[in-house]
């Protein structure tokens, strides 16, 4: 097998963490567990799997600069800005494109920008293992999650029988991609040991790649087609991609390809992973006092227990007698909020795009 | 009778409104409630009665910059500031002091600075019969609150038998002063109609004040004849005040003259009034939103209801989820708290006090 390539995808709204993300810095733009952006740890992480050049990151235009600015060791042509954003389809067919360019039989990783995974080790030894498979035959392999809990905020994957076996580890023919289910179901999922979370994590040749799309995306698949040629004749992405984008369907790759397939296989994951979803989550991965208050920056709580009170740039905040709260200080807008509450940042957000300049705030 | 004399004391930690109030700028020297800061409005309420000469503010060291900011329209000689605090006693003898020296048989109205007052009118006529009484004879008059609720945090005057009528209204001989009452006391209180809260409000002529001082204040009186000398010779104040007031006594007027007299008499207010004690109190004040919302400056309150919301300086604070929260936000601070809990940010301003640098946030 030649040398396998990475294609990191690195888009996101930046809402869910606002005020510190914005819609030109989300998630992964930040050190929302660690010291680098989440981007960077990732960077970090598959350095131990491809040279720099093989490593590719797919971003939106709006996020380009920042993601540059976390991207420096990676070669400038690297790092390829979507003009709009086109769901994950159009950035799987964008990658298999570009690494097609490189090696036509190449084998790609394609993966989330944003997740905390600690333990790089196993994670690279489990891509090893999926790249060791992607090569051996035309499969998709996907990375299943190994679940810790009866989650409802995720898409699960369902094993079938075994269909092999790569670096000592067992691969699994998928029997079925299913929906974020209520919880009933989850713990179900989760009792059986057959269910695996899908975290956005898949493994293909380029040649797979393409005959999926023309299978199943056709449209898609002709769309993309002046990206390949221009690719082929070295000629600027930049150029062709704002002419193309915005003709290309809106379909999440999940949708358009893997649920479609027979040949998708699934290797569950020996690594801890956390996508850390929204300002609750990031509590477990800080250190807390012995009340149970996670804090960063000039931050100091009295009377109050389970808070996270994050501070930038020395300002001081202070919370009294108040439990399961979110405080988050940025030096243009702080946000207040019970942990129970943090999904409906949105509805929040709505109301701040209205604001007299309330873009400067998103 | 000669023109009245009016004396502001204006002192205060400024704790209770953290942030916005700091030591150097306590509660009146906030716009709390309306434009300007309380003794500001003070002032403008209290010229209706005295000619700006006739009108002095006693302040602390560590504001005075601040008061005579905010008191430009009056002669600068007219604010004084105690070197160090030494409670009202030692205040309302150097009051005395300073308008002995003018009018040795001048009255004179001593007045906190931090209260809220709309009603000037019934404010300067109340004051007017409570001169009127004062320079009719050797008495002390307070004013006393008509209470309008079974408040436990200020201490009430219970009245005795009629003692005149000045300006149609009826004074009181004061029976006794008592200190704050439990709730179930203070229901009794109010529905007796016998009892007034104690505001601090006093008119009293120089000689009733320097007579009670020298009957029940022996040390104090004493220790405050080099003051009275320093202003009989023109000599500047100070001097003797820097030398002479960290000698004084610490103790509260109603506590060392008012409690031990018997010549104290009481005009119940037809005013309204309210101290603003500390965020919550401020409410009522300000004009909420449907859902009980009040917000100064750039703030937005998005499912949540009865909160406080106050920002400075164009930062956009945000509340999502949460009822009966007070968030105010200034350039260096932000407080976090429940309305039921504002009673305790002197304990938050402790663990403030211990922090590295933590006197530049108090």
């Amino acid at each position: 097998m030649s040398q396998p390539f990475i294609v990191i995808i690195a888009g996101g709204k930046g809402e869910r963490f606002w005020p510190q993300s914005r819609a030109a810095k989300p998630k992964h733009l930040l050190p929302v567990v660690g010291e680098k952006p989440l981007l960077a740890q990732t960077i970090d992480r598959v350095k131990a799997l491809a040279p720099k050049k093989n490593i590719f990151v797919i971003t939106s235009a709006v996020q380009e600069k920042a993601v540059r600015a976390a991207c420096k060791a990676l070669p400038p042509a690297n790092i390829i800005a979507e003009p709009v954003g086109r769901d994950t389809a159009a950035a799987v067919g964008l990658a298999a494109a570009i690494v097609g360019a490189r090696d036509p039989r190449g084998v790609l990783a394609v993966l989330p920008a944003d997740h905390v995974i600690h333990d790089g080790k196993a994670y690279t030894a489990d891509l090893k293992a999926a790249f060791a498979a992607a090569a051996a035959d035309d499969v998709m392999v996907t990375i299943g999650i190994t679940p810790t809990e009866p989650a409802t905020g995720f898409g699960y994957i369902q094993r079938g029988e075994e269909w092999g076996r790569f670096a000592r580890r067992p691969v699994y023919r998928v029997k079925r991609f299913v929906e974020k289910p209520k919880l009933e179901i989850a713990q179900g999922y989760l009792a059986s040991g057959d269910y695996s979370w899908n975290a956005g994590m898949f493994v293909w040749s380029v040649p797979v790649v393409e005959k999926a799309l023309a299978q199943h995306a056709p449209e898609l698949d002709a769309a993309l087609r002046p990206i390949r040629t221009a690719l082929a004749r070295k000629r600027p992405l930049a150029g062709v991609l704002k002419k193309v984008y915005p003709t290309l369907p809106k379909i999440s790759v999940d949708y358009a390809l893997l649920e479609k397939s027979t040949n998708v296989v699934m290797l569950p994951s020996s690594f801890d992973w956390d996508d850390v979803g929204a300002w609750p989550a990031v509590c477990k991965h800080f250190k807390s006092d012995v009340a149970g208050n996670v804090s960063r920056g000039l931050a100091l709580v009295e009377q109050g227990s389970n808070n996270l009170v994050f501070s930038e740039g020395g300002h001081l905040v202070t919370v009294l007698g108040v439990d399961d709260l979110i405080v988050v200080h940025t030096p243009d807008a702080t946000l207040v909020c019970p942990k129970s509450k943090s999904q409906d940042i949105k509805a929040l957000l709505k109301r701040v795009e209205v604001l007299k300049g309330g873009s400067k705030w998103l």
